[in-house]
């Protein structure tokens, strides 16, 4: 889990509990001018500048969220930020700053910590944003990440769940399935590493679905394009739990139905390949695996031109009126109701 | 830990992930004007109205910030999100929403998340503000509390640790050591119910510490009273650690020393008569319990007048110049160092 196994390590009781957060937070500087205070105080301070604020958070936990036995500390805190950012992107927000708190066990020594705060910083430089407060404390068992992104938006530019319209285009970015194609690769090597320490996996054919499993990235670039189109989408979310979960909540909160094609889900081949080694259908990777941080959204047929052959977005169906239901479209013209499936720590774990 | 121990209990994984956000929530309404969009979509999105925003955020593990053997989850649910307003209040802003994230092992059930919920709903009420936003998902062990206050200040009254200057008045809100007097009541009951369940203790002479420990309240009154006497304090700071760690934190962040005068500290008499009982010396307590959630000031000379006698503050020492250091000065007229032995989580339990 640690970027440099070979130094001497260093207990987090060297450093009391303002020592460490000062230790880990020192290489942070400010870059908004809308972060007025930042950390050191019992909050921090942003100026809106007349905008909306929005906020979302997100609480992992190991072991239910994440594993560390493959996933590096650094990927974890760089991913830990963009599942937050993706947040507010999904609400066509430009996010500004961000909260983080953490608790951990004596098990993590600071380097680890060290390499955690490395990869937030990292996502902080790359998405542009200020880190301007959080919490360092201790935990019984294991590491718990608290996160909290905030983001501004003009009041018009709101996207939320609800405002899709019946006929309105259902699309998504990228492709999907990935991330949990990536997961079924990590979690054999994980049971193959049980047995024999020595085997050194060959992820050669796999680095795309690794990549976007252990490191995502939020669509900031979608968020421009958005804004460089003109676009203005009617509902938007993100997708965590699975095409299928969140299609389901666009449908359930604008109160219609949809059709998505299933021919027209975009899914990497290298995502197709694994399915086939794994023995998993693809389309049930996209409509139920989750984690992938691509965009779904209802946008207007007026807009057709402008997304019908972009190389981010695909038409992967429409909304109808909610008598009809959400349902899959086969192949073979079948329709198939769409159900949510998606990666539920509730019912799963506990 | 729970409130009615006789009802059939609802194992959590009854409901999925989203109908279990939305059963806790169902009964919570939104009442600022600012709380544009609630729970429901992936962020929450609030109106400043050209004032600052000021964002605060708490991480709150079992075994380590609350022992639910003594803690009712109701009281639980209510001092979460009166230790974030009370950092808000801190800075002189005034808070108007809250996120709510929460982990839980499946010990347990859905009717204890539900009385958690109350005690979140009933601060809401007593504090006026608006629930939008948050996760509820599982852990492998315990409960894990993550909650963000979020509210408003004028740019002009915004109260930094850094603000205090030298010869300002060292102002205290109410009075100091009660939580942790409380604490050890309850630590004692604990340790006798465990060699004897069925003896019924007799608390009625503990009722004001207790209640500062299980229910403390954040000083929205000061807030207004500051107003009420237009005073807008140079530098604030919220007890949680004691006394002398907050005292420290504002001199070291205003680059000053101070001078505090042991006799002049508030302590209640039902807190000297536990400390008589428990052996241990009231001043230590209120330097060092931490957990009183009252306010600590600097406040102008030229105030001194409005607060002297107000029932509510106490002016307790002042503000020197940094070479001076840190003091306390005792009944002897002795000087002594001032040192930070707050409560400290990391280096207390890792």
């Amino acid at each position: 889990m640690l970027e440099n196994k070979n130094t001497k390590l260093t207990p987090i009781n060297t450093f009391g509990e303002f020592e460490l957060i000062n230790h880990l937070t020192k290489n942070f500087t400010i870059k908004n001018s809308s972060s007025i205070l930042g950390i050191g105080d019992d909050g921090c301070v942003i100026d809106s500048h007349k905008k909306l604020s929005v906020i979302s958070t997100d609480l992992l936990v190991e072991g239910v969220h994440f594993d560390l036995s493959y996933v590096p500390l650094k990927h974890l805190g760089y991913k830990s930020v963009v599942v937050n950012l993706s947040d507010l992107y999904s609400m066509n927000a430009k996010p500004n700053q961000i909260t983080v708190s953490i608790a951990v066990s004596n098990r993590f020594p600071v380097e680890a910590l060290e390499d955690f705060y490395d990869g937030i910083k990292a996502a902080c430089t790359k998405y542009n944003v200020d880190l301007v407060g959080g919490d360092t404390t201790s935990s019984t068992k294991g590491m718990i990440i608290s996160i909290t992104a905030i983001g501004i938006i003009d009041k018009k530019k709101l996207c939320k769940r609800s405002g899709a319209k019946n006929n309105d285009l259902l699309v998504v970015t990228g492709d999907l399935g990935g991330a949990y194609a990536g997961l079924q690769v990590l979690e054999r090597e994980k049971s193959v590493f049980k047995v024999n320490p020595n085997v050194q996996p060959d992820l050669d054919s796999y680095t795309y679905s690794i990549g976007k499993q252990l490191k995502p990235e939020a669509r900031k670039d979608v968020f421009e394009l958005l804004e460089s189109l003109n676009i203005i989408p009617n509902a938007m979310i993100d997708i965590s739990d699975g095409l299928s979960s969140e299609t389901l909540h666009l449908c359930k909160s604008s109160k219609l139905g949809c059709h998505i094609y299933e021919q027209k889900i975009p899914i990497d081949t290298e995502v197709i390949s694994i399915c086939e080694e794994f023995k998993f259908n693809p389309t049930t990777a996209a409509l139920n695996g989750g984690e992938d941080y691509e965009l779904l959204m209802a946008i207007s047929q007026s807009d057709y031109d402008k997304v019908k052959n972009h190389p981010y977005l695909t038409i992967i169906g429409y909304f109808t009126n909610k008598e009809t239901g959400a349902k899959l479209i086969n192949g073979l013209n079948e329709q198939i109701d769409l159900t949510a499936q998606g990666w539920n720590p509730i019912s799963k774990k506990i």
